[in-house]
């Protein structure tokens, strides 16, 4: 089949559209410049052209999805704006951040009205409205849990030492529960019974924990010219990824530890410590434990679209889950 | 019949345990705190009571409205945890605010957790899917619009005069929306028809202006301990209120004018600048003006209830009207 990169890019160039359409010119204008700059900034489009490809990998009829596509979008642009002020980073897709180019209460406003824009985008879904309630109940469960995540991950950069399970359990809640809605979602929209809404619904879960782990990698050896910001601000952060609690676990030699935790959690770590920190978390086998990882989640998440026909979608919808492991931004 | 304050009392007493029960402990603590904290410190409960009172007032059974009471309840706590944020206020009903208590971060996160609880709670709401999916359409714009009139406020304190009209555009988005909404909300699940449900929504757009333009004078004449704040802040500020928009009109004299402006926009401005200018406002009939126009205001939302049958609901909207310009906080 096509490559995913190209496949997203065609579903990309469908979505377009209609992320434009239903975010149409309305005062204030200094709110609405800051609504609509990430959605039309674009970026992967991975959770709505999840959304589409579930409604057809069940055999539904894929454009009565587009409107939960962009709604799945918008929320994710939510809650990147928001992350972004809260993170206090600078630059996102080599854009000025929200709360730089127009301050933070337009940050936040510009967040909660897509927010809400989402779930209007969703009040107008062409399905019956049971399964307008069935898709309300997947998608709000999900925005609580995110909050919950980024709380989880906000404190985790406050110094908390937490456990594997935990750091799983967060990324779960800030990252899976997302494209898990939208794939649910696009199911119920596509006519699936209730095992298959609920297979998919763990596809994306698992897929999602594959994405993050494989983001905290990329944000540790990716090429910072492609992904658009600097690497190593987990490090500098002092965040329990799975690389980090791997290496506190097992990096055995005293002076290596000592150099290792001298760099973890320095806010204003040079690049040259941030990569002497780096070799460190290679040496010790962190960076493949958590590769291997990653596979491990993304072949289970291949697993749970066993039960779904052979389609187009379906391949898509796996050749998406190594995607998630194997891009370079 | 009983006291507007005695029967807001009641419904918040049946309405505390439900409040309670939508947000059951879980993790992270810091964000569940931060959650709860304004939902359950109370406040008037106006919002939900009209919910309820609405739903009774055209026939329906109100407990089905309890739900959608507790949500806009919810809805209104995220907007205030928001809004103190990007305001700077450090207390609240004589209580700490959540940025200042748990930071930004947080202040952040707990205002998105509500808002989704809300609509969680919506998804849930036991009625006819079709009559969810109406109340779904309007709470969400009303959401959607919340942002935009907090967003005009923040742009009107940086200074821009505006108009009367534009004024009140501002306060119809950031107030009236939400009573608005709970009151359709009520209207639609006590199964009224499309004409009462209208009435209703415009019955609680017009008390929600009046309700503002009495909060602007209660934030300048009001008592500062039963208020659970100092006074004067709007003008500190630069607020473009309907009396201040009345005073830069009709102020012949240009020493006074000057005085007036000298304490206008001063964000440190005294205590007693602040009387001094609350006297200059009070002497050009402004304080008057705004009085007026809110009771002009009243009188139009209660007659918008007409075609209801008169009930003990009705009078109670009827009431709270009136008592959304007589409170003393």
């Amino acid at each position: 089949m096509t490559g995913v990169k190209e496949i997203l890019a065609r579903y990309s160039k469908e979505l377009d559209p209609y992320i434009e359409k239903f975010l149409p010119p309305e005062r204030p204008d200094n709110l609405m410049a800051a609504t609509v700059q990430y959605p039309r900034a674009g970026g992967k489009r991975m959770r709505p052209a999840m959304v589409l490809a579930a409604a057809g990998a069940v055999g539904g009829n894929k454009e009565k999805a587009i409107p939960l596509a962009v709604a799945i979008e918008y929320i994710h642009n939510f809650t990147l704006i928001h992350d972004d002020y809260m993170d206090g980073d600078e630059k996102r897709r080599g854009m000025t951040t929200i709360h730089i180019g127009y301050g933070g209460p337009t940050a936040i406003l510009a967040g909660d009205a897509l927010f809400a824009r989402a779930f209007q985008v969703m009040a107008e879904l062409d399905v019956p409205d049971d399964v307008l309630r069935e898709v309300l109940k997947v998608t709000t469960k999900a925005v609580w849990d995110l909050a919950r995540g980024q709380q989880m991950d906000v404190n985790n950069e406050n110094g908390e030492e937490v456990t594997m399970d935990e750091y799983i359990e967060t990324i779960r809640l800030k990252t899976s529960v997302l494209f898990a809605a939208g794939a649910a979602g696009g199911a119920l929209i596509g006519g699936a019974d209730e095992g298959t809404v609920k297979a998919v619904h763990e596809y994306a879960m698992l897929l999602g924990v594959a994405f993050q782990m494989f983001d905290d990698v990329l944000g540790l050896i990716g090429d910072p010219v492609k992904l658009g910001k600097s690497v190593g601000n987990d490090l500098r952060k002092g965040k329990s990824t799975v690389m980090v609690t791997h290496a506190l676990k097992n990096i055995k030699d005293e002076k290596i530890m000592k150099e290792f935790r001298s760099v973890l959690g320095k806010i204003d770590a040079s690049e040259e410590e941030i990569q002497k920190a780096r070799k460190i978390l290679e040496n010790a086998g962190s960076v493949k434990f958590a590769l291997d990882m990653a596979e491990d989640y993304t072949k289970k998440a291949i697993g749970k679209l066993d039960r779904l026909n052979d389609t187009e979608d379906k391949e898509f919808m796996k050749a998406l889950a190594e995607y998630a492991m194997t891009r370079d931004v």
